[in-house]
């Protein structure tokens, strides 16, 4: 039900995933009034389907801590129940990110030992593609958090491209050891001295992401939504110059035509959609946040990157890393779901 | 004597500089063995040029106590002092960050009232440019620091735009009043609370720079170096992505060969070297840094920054504008130079 597109866009992006999954079936949480008629639209989609009737909202205001009082009948806080109740392996939805975070820690729990759970993105790179936490859970982290991150973001490269030994870089403003604030500083040397299966590279630096150094990039939820937002914004206004200048003569127009396919082959490349999704880490449960502003075919991304999740081990893999984690989560919280393979993850979506 | 291309880049930076403004004078500061030969290769340059001998040298890696203590003969040191004694308008350098800040605080002193100076970019947007402050100078920043912040970066865009009123914004991860890290918010009220002569827009996002949302962005040191390494490395990305995609087909290089002047018009527009510079906003006095890397074009364009800047009365607008700041400078340190016209600035090099 969230998102700026409402149910049309989710159901849309969920008909597209379905062709692209046929294995994947879909518990679809809102209001069966609008659900039921609407699928009508997707048969395909309906077999694969099960529309659990969820008649309450949560707007995209509302606060956290509202959400978390009135809304439990919810269409979110029903999705991010099946992946408790271990009937999906994976909650996506598009709707208020704090609400959906707060649920999601409610329900699903932390993973112990790690202090606060983090949004990972994957970001496009000269390279290929690197991973991003955190991107907005949080405004400023310790550097107990960011060690947390490490792990995580090392056990989510590991299930999402298949690297045996990610390298971890965490974000700074200088490669020196002396350079940058407190925690960052603190948390590096945390890093070097642990015994944590993971390849610290040292310190990155901004322009490091795009060229793909490591894998991932660690840093606070405030540096990283900053920087995020600050690469679409640049990648937006290149491609503005690029038209502006094609535009203005006859001889860039002309070469504009000749490499129409070229030019569409980038604009799909940069498109926001299809790297759509940022995933939940550091819960007993696997949760991707669309962005809200998005269309069928984004929702589609995120519903891609949700199934790549939803078989994966790598709840177990954080549990594995992380020094002096005991393995026991909460009884209703099974991380990996009613089946391990990505191919024929249920998908709960809000 | 800085950076990484050495005296040879900074004359022939100081060449082109000269040729766009012939008006102006430049104190050049280095050993005479080499700056007095190579001038020799610049003519026009040598007759507008005075060589001020200076045998010291800051190594890149020398940390700012360090060139505190040993740096008084250095090239760096002299230009500073020179715009200390008022014989000079502006100090540009190539040099280490650190110990130039270090130095220029020490030695211009930070404008009364003013808690710490920051470093301040132009950036080029949708609309034209904007100006974001801090990109390096301090690692984190506290309230009063930000508020400060804002005060100096519309003092600067009103000297370098021209504008009579530009609008400020803070660098936030939401636009809601809630969202945030406790400095930002704390600011945010300030700044609306406040008497300044500031068109106070609120709250903005990473994505809202290169939009040109407001004509000054204020962020902590940290998050805008961050900011700008991303962005530099986003637009280097995208133009390999362009690159690649037009030289995989036929059609595509064919089209590239028909918008080559607007390809051309691209890079130039994106060229880090055309937007060299910051500047150090703060002290009683104006010192230009240049990016270490650059060439000879690039510190031309450090040159021009510092040129524009040396003439005008962005100073004295800082000291009126912040409240409760009295208006008294050191003694030796003459805000406005040996005169008011920027065509005629006299610029220390160092």
């Amino acid at each position: 039900m969230g998102g700026d597109g409402g149910p049309d866009a989710i159901l849309a992006g969920a008909s597209i995933a379905r062709r692209r999954h046929p294995k994947v079936r879909f518990l679809l949480h809102g209001d069966e009034k609008i659900l039921t008629p609407l699928l009508g639209k997707y048969r395909a989609l309906a077999k694969r389907s099960e529309v659990r009737h969820a008649p309450g909202l949560i707007r995209m205001e509302e606060k956290p801590s509202q959400a978390l009082r009135r809304g439990r009948n919810s269409s979110m806080w029903n999705a991010v129940e099946a992946v408790a109740k271990g009937e999906a392996n994976v909650a996506v939805s598009a709707g208020n990110t704090g609400a959906l975070m707060a649920i999601s820690m409610f329900r699903l729990g932390v993973i112990e030992g790690i202090s606060r759970p983090a949004i990972a993105v994957i970001w496009p790179t000269i390279r290929g593609q690197s991973i991003v936490l955190d991107v907005g859970a949080n405004a400023g982290s310790d550097a107990k958090q960011l060690v947390d991150f490490a792990v995580m973001g090392e056990a989510f490269a590991r299930a999402i491209f298949g690297i045996g030994r990610p390298t971890v870089g965490l974000l700074n403003i200088g490669e020196e050891e002396m350079k940058g604030i407190e925690p960052v500083k603190l948390a590096a040397r945390i890093l070097r001295a642990s015994k944590l299966p993971i390849e610290f590279y040292g310190f990155v630096e901004g322009d490091d992401i795009s060229t793909g150094t490591v894998d991932v990039v660690v840093t606070d939820g405030f540096t990283g939504n900053v920087a995020l937002k600050t690469a679409e914004g640049t990648a937006k206004m290149v491609l503005y110059y690029l038209k502006s200048a094609l535009l203005r003569s006859l001889l860039g127009r002309l070469g504009a035509i000749f490499a129409r396919g070229a030019l569409r082959t980038l604009r799909r490349k940069l498109d926001p959609r299809n790297l759509n999704g940022g995933v939940f880490l550091g819960l007993n449960g696997v949760v991707v946040k669309s962005h809200g502003g998005t269309d069928e075919l984004g929702f589609a991304s995120a519903l891609d990157l949700a199934i790549d999740m939803g078989g994966s081990d790598m709840i177990q893999n954080i549990l594995a890393d992380h020094a002096g984690v005991s393995a026991a989560p909460e009884e209703d919280a099974e991380p990996g779901g009613p089946n391990g393979d990505p191919g024929k993850a249920q998908v709960a979506v809000s």
